[in-house]
């Protein structure tokens, strides 16, 4: 069983390729379809308003998704975001933030779910993520933790107070920066391990994403490319996508050393890929195993060296 | 013997670590440093002026560089740029470029040289490009060439003719976009293959590089990262360096094949880090053989899954 909280919402989004009027979004969603993908079973935390479809939630509940910790309030809307890609898709404006029924969310974790041994914490006010652990009766094997830029700039003390906590702390490249105060991200990685988290994952989007661990004194890493794609359509919950694949990559090995960690990486980037390649969740949940093993191998092949290379090259 | 064409330059440089005043630049010294690195003799052709320290020419030969093919018109002065790099290192402004002895430049290549089995043209306008593949009495095993936008801009043209007749074509992938009009890098990756090269490099600086090319009617890749570093001092000539380790490693293995030409980038992208380590050339004329195999095992190191991680991922 892995638990998870993290936002649902409906999303409004615009790219070069179409536009989607209010579809299912939000860190709790994209994490679960993804975690489901490798046949794990999970638990959402989080609230919706009367107006989310009933056959989203159906949907999530046959795909392998508990909905107990999933409160609905009388008479509330759903959290709302829009946002429209430039034409580059290298940046992208948000129109509407509509927090509805976020706005007052305290998250309350279901008994059973009280002993999961796996937890992600998806973007989220860090007060809620702190709350969410200390009703955990026993500490999770693995808690993965994601935020950004926005909850450091107003919320950097109780951030700092959550991220002490946990085991891995997902970021990108320039919120490690804001995070460490440091450019270099050699020195932001070490500066941020001191904070606590036994892992750092910098996600570089398009560019891959990297692995930092301390092991015997010594900073290690571990570099996973991103697939470049024919088109991305809407990479909207690549980077939830890849923390549900991450995570749930952990869950069914039941391992959590920095080998399995590097696997982790390469499943959660092969799993984001799908999302970026159409709207919403259309990609994610249309993966099979089959379709997924395929592009694992494509991401080795990417980055394998012929296994004569280490006796050529030296 | 390894051959390469390109500027030789002098340099003023300011970075938030320091700055330097007139130094030894140009995409051909960094080229020739590097490739020498490798144990790889190289002929350069270009042209300074008087006022391009002896002592640094004494040194080049020392190293393994061959200088017939450099001409120094009397009373010329050397190619002068300045530039200055913003706080973050994400940026640089031009304050200064002198074109000097380079205006009326037409490469001549020794007689002694023209069945070279190596070319790197490094870059420069693509019409002194192709004369100098014109001059080759048989057709070198690899041509390497690198370019910018700046040719794109104004000699799109003499460009595409001059790419249609080399192996290998090294841009990054602002440039790769605009050569081929495409945004996504995997249709430009085609629509520039299909212009004649076997090979595509993309480079992404501090995102590392990607190896396209065309095999069985399929598009391969490999990705190599750029390695995290402590303190970025001075990026300038990072990318001929790469260039210079490229094609050093091809010419010592004495292959092209596809393996071979990931090694090589694993190669020209150690070689580049230590470039980006130090002012101009500092870096990387202080590489020994035992530096760069401690560094060509950090790379290996950071792109590795454990060698069962093909049966536990799937």
């Amino acid at each position: 069983m892995l638990f998870r909280s993290g936002t649902t919402a409906l999303d409004s989004i615009k790219t070069p390729f179409g536009e989607r009027e209010r579809i299912v979004g939000g860190a709790g969603t994209y994490i679960g379809w993804s975690a489901t993908r490798l046949g794990v079973g999970t638990g959402l935390v989080s609230v919706i308003g009367e107006d989310f479809p009933q056959a989203e939630l159906d949907a999530m509940t046959s795909a392998g998704m508990g909905l107990d910790g999933v409160e609905c309030p009388e008479g509330g809307k759903s959290f709302f975001w829009a946002g429209s890609y430039h034409e580059d898709m290298n940046g992208r404006d948000t129109l509407a933030t509509e927090l509805n029924v976020l706005a007052d969310f305290k998250p309350v974790i279901p008994q059973a779910w009280r002993k999961a041994k796996w937890l992600m914490l998806g973007n989220i006010d860090p007060t809620l993520q702190a709350s969410v652990l200390d009703q955990m009766e026993e500490r999770p094997e693995l808690v993965v933790l994601d935020t950004m830029n926005f909850w450091m700039d107003i919320a950097m003390e109780p951030l700092k107070a959550v991220i002490a906590r946990v085991d891995v702390l997902t970021i990108n490249d320039e919120e490690a920066r804001q995070l460490s105060g440091e450019r270099s991200l050699i020195r932001a990685a070490k500066a941020i391990l001191a904070m606590g988290p036994r892992y750092l994952i910098i996600k570089k989007g398009e560019h891959g994403a990297l692995l930092f661990h301390h092991r015997d004194g010594e900073l290690v890493m571990f570099f996973c490319p991103a697939l470049p794609l024919e088109d991305v359509v809407d990479p909207t919950g690549a980077g939830d996508t890849f923390a549900g694949g991450f995570i749930g990559h952990v869950a069914r090995t039941g391992s959590t050393d920095f080998d399995t960690l590097k696997e982790a990486i390469v499943v959660g980037s092969a799993l984001a890929s799908f999302t970026c390649e159409s709207f919403g969740t259309e990609g994610i949940r249309a993966v099979t195993e089959e379709v997924l093993d395929n592009r694992v191998d494509a991401f080795r092949n990417m980055m394998s060296l012929r296994a004569s290379a280490a006796a050529t090259m030296a």
